[in-house]
């Protein structure tokens, strides 16, 4: 119920269902001028397609983006860009067991005790596909950005047991392997490590982290809309994160106030942390250090053991899902992160600019 | 900037700052007919007062809390409820090298760098004093849900390196000692290591947990006002907080899918969950399981150590801070932890009330 | 920039442009359960569709909806529903001296100032082809409006100089003339008036009426957000809306309040008003009247006769606009102004729900 | 029910009850370093003091502010400013009758269906001192926009049957008589028509005019948060306003295209608006043309006539409102009818700054 607007400026609503018609997204409030076309968006959703390699599933969407609104000679105009991604693998299936019984670790219990009754075909609004959205809205959000110098680096940090300490990111790498792993060693290792799990009919989870450079000081708004807790609720809305973290996130907790408190320095006039255990944020504000975040997903749901469980009438039974699925969700979920940060950071990009009564007038007076 | 409110139906606005006046919260959107007195709020308040022990700042407040507005004959009458809490202890303080020194781990920087100057004054609006209004929103917000049934129970898991399994848990041992630990033993343990870091003028983190029971089904706003994001977007909002996980949170990211999945059962006619990693959340819903988040909390920033750092115009220097400070912020962010918590759930409750239409057709039937 | 969405609850976002690829709506927060199909929406696009008499433009349009997400075996199902009508008449035009020319009367100058350029083919986003949007949205509010059994009723009160008084309403005539006009006879003598304009190459304007009962008691947020409020934001965000009125409007500044207050009486154990110069709002809610709201409407802008204006660099010149268009705006914006005022309703419907803490328990209790 | 916030990123949150403790408003989201001490609030709010003249209500009330977070060295910080006004003449009176009697024109019965009961002391919320919220908050906003070099000009265009014809407005006479109108002559008229009124034991009704200079170009969010969308439900949410117009506002139903249309010129290099029928808004933006704004006024509810009515039971009545009552709103009125138009400016006008990306690029380059 209404909760499918992100932002408050920069806002991206989202809509459409796995076996709908069409997903797609409206982006409004992004400023007029930006150059914008559909290779744009579609470099993004790319990084989420299906059917990528042998870790992601076969289903078949090419998944195209259609530009509908808001471009005029190749630029934003300001007002609404829709943009909007068929579905082609909609054929009717039988669902069979799965209309009426509760896939474990999925929605389908919840979202019918809310809404009374359920979308069955592929999860509805509660499957992956719905990250279409979020990820064509996030290329645009990453354009604008792009504009003002920010970058954004996103990334499996871990797969399972295999887990790469930042010493060893090596991000030229990011893109030659299947997994998004900023080391190919480690992501060699990933790829072992889920072609057992495979073997089994399991699956697993891993961590994505998202590092932002050229960020600008004085991003956030204090109290409830701090840069960490935008960032956090952004992070936290995409499905199977089960934890976000800001900078040391869960370390801080073990930290002292000597080792957490990153030290002022300044050089050639500019004033700079020397330590980063921040993450970036102090206060609910940018500080001028490289943002760091990291969620932590949870393993694939979808798993093709036999799992005992209940029907919609509540009796219990066991229930197999058939069908190949990703053994594991990080690998196509780091440009979902990637997108969710750049929707949070567009937004109060552009609110921070309303923050001082100077840079109001000087506006004004132009 | 215009973020100092949070919630969209049941809503609360905070403002004040450390040596202003007074410090205050008003609630909008309360459904009329709650019965509310001061002593209700006064609870929570005295939960998070300084000077309780040793291990809290001997700050001289009393936080007394006055309600301005928005009941009648005892009862909340649907429209704004207005508190107010003076501060006493802000007599005029030699502010000496803080007011043009950026405090390391402070907001004290960002601060200038957004708004072009700050209130130096005990840190403004960034201090940890900006919880009361939190807190008294949270009372409020709780005293409906416990209307509901529903029922939070909050506590410090972790102080510095001592931790308590859950296995461990004892709640009602959670007010016996100055540490809201749920454990005794523990607790004394922890007081014994934050005596040593008092010692060496230092300070550490911990992780605070909120249980959530009693709470229907259905709660979350698909896709991006779920309830997850909505309580990560709460807590991390919190000063000192750098990290949120709800249910098993960042040790999902090690579990595979045939142990992560919680499998349904029913049992007289009622379905539930045989186990409980997701923490009570499914695609963003409540599921009917207790809720489970935990938030890690960084050391205080504020430590008499001599740090490094620069002043306003960029020059470096050394800082010391002077006074007594909490060694731990733990304990008194407890009570702030349970109330962000508590605003996140009453918006929720009020806002799934309109998913089905059977139910608004009933409604009005009436 | 980010206005393009109405409703808290109940919300619409429109997109699209005259002459772009297509314009559409997307509808978050309507209730699960409510039956929908394409053709609900096509009866009231069908109201504002071009070329149905010789009162409205020529341009070829269908204006055919389709229904991208959010239904499920023809009901909703709580997520968000994505309404989609391709533009058809867009060829390629020479747009000529109007690409550069500020036309009097429409927004070419303060789009260009606010956004740096603009969209003129037809008036991008500014053009009256934006409110097939409102219409879709305004189609599925009605709908949800309609099982809580309120009904809405509108029509042109005036056109020019003929006006119709409440004693010569004939409701059961509104859709038996081509100006929606309830009262045949005075259609006929305004189609004279329309019929002597377009000799002179020049429009008028008008006003339409909307009148809503089956109202419930109570809605309407104190104090920003109150019925009339709500509803005035509504409808004079539809172009060419100059005033809005609620009940006795201006006419209410010339009465006395002996005159105005209306009586309460009491019938059947029932309180009812014994007048309705209030228009069936008290303080902001709904007080169990009709609801009676006016929107005075101004002259088309567009008019073939020569006109003086500017050129965007600010050279002064005679512009012709070429092309046949409506002499007058009100009968196609009949339905426009009851989408809106549907939209504000059905929002503030389920907003109202929350107002009384034992329908809320009564809710929960189920 | 949350309700009470108006405003996006320069926003107002107004409490407090006729016999409440006090009143007050926080404003969020103003951007720092604006000069503002209570002096300049007080000022707006002795405009709408009771007690001025013999035409409005002796309630004894001094109205004065004070500012409690917000300020540091007499400039905003940024961070929200909470402002609060004691009442002073709430002592315990015998409500008598209207307890439990619906009094005409009031929001008695409609306070009581939506909410279950109500504060009857008063009227409660829904009391005219309401709006000391509303113009204290206004008082801010007014301030900001000055730095803007915008002005507002506030006036009784009308009282009763007595009117001011434009040509007839010497706005230096606004304040030299009771009645805020800008002409002695007519001001001395409409007095002695009040005098009259008095003497029968009713009230009247009036307009207000508020003229805005010095705006500038391009405020407003299309589609639905246009200028004069955003000024309609502004001062609409106005207790007693049930008209709002920009502009011709209701005689433009009654104009032509060729009449109606303001045509461009050019001026040393600057375009302008040859004529200003439009108000100031074009396409819902500003058009650098004085704003112009009419609100109508219904008669003051409260009349010491014997009134027919029913109680909360249903039983019909007859009610005779004891007191000294103003027997007009409008003077009052005029200054809140200001303070709602500058908060809708002054949030729009933070809005607007993001509406270019050559801006915002220029904005982070400095």
């Amino acid at each position: 119920m209404s909760g499918s607007t992100f932002g408050k400026l920069f806002r991206v609503t989202t809509w459409g269902e796995s076996h709908g018609a069409a997903i797609g997204a409206v982006i409004d409030g992004c400023p007029a001028g930006l150059s914008l076309c559909e290779n744009d968006i579609q470099l993004f959703l790319d990084r989420r397609k299906p059917g990528q390699n042998k870790y992601t599933t076969k289903r078949n969407e090419s998944d195209q983006v259609e530009i509908l609104s808001g471009l005029f000679d190749g630029k934003t105009t300001g007002t609404p860009i829709s943009l909007l991604v068929r579905n082609q693998d909609q054929r009717s299936h039988d669902y069979g067991n799965i209309a009426y019984t509760y896939r474990p670790g999925h929605a389908d219990y919840t979202f019918t005790e809310k809404y009374g009754f359920r979308d069955y075909r592929g999860g509805g609004r509660s499957s992956g596909r719905e990250t279409i959205g979020r990820v064509a809205g996030g290329a645009v959000a990453s354009l604008l950005l792009e504009e003002m110098g920010i970058k954004l680096v996103s990334y499996a940090k871990s797969i399972g047991p295999v887990s790469i300490s930042p010493q060893d990111y090596v991000f030229s790498e990011i893109n030659e392997n299947d997994l998004y792993m900023p080391n190919n060693e480690a992501a060699a290792k990933a790829a072992l490590h889920l072609d057992d799990l495979m073997g089994n009919l399991d699956s697993c989870g891993g961590t994505i982290e998202c590092m932002v450079t050229g960020l600008p000081l004085g991003l956030g708004e204090p109290v409830f809309d701090k840069l960490d807790a935008s960032l956090a609720k952004a992070v936290m809305s995409i499905g199977a994160v089960k934890a976000v973290e800001i900078g040391d996130g869960i370390d801080s907790a073990l930290s002292t106030g000597s080792q957490n408190n990153d030290e002022f320095g300044s050089a050639e006039g500019k004033i700079y942390k020397r330590t980063n255990h921040s993450g970036g944020v102090l206060g609910g504000i940018s500080d001028g250090s490289p943002l760091l975040l990291r969620a932590s997903v949870k393993p694939t749901a979808s798993i093709s053991q036999l799992q005992h469980t209940v029907t919609e009438s509540g009796e219990e039974t066991d229930l197999c899902i058939h069908g190949r699925h990703d053994p594991i969700i990080v690998p196509r979920a780091v440009v979902v992160v990637e997108s969710m940060t750049a929707l949070a950071l567009a937004d109060l990009l552009l609110e921070n600019m309303t923050s001082r009564l100077d840079r109001v007038k000087a506006y004004y007076r132009k």
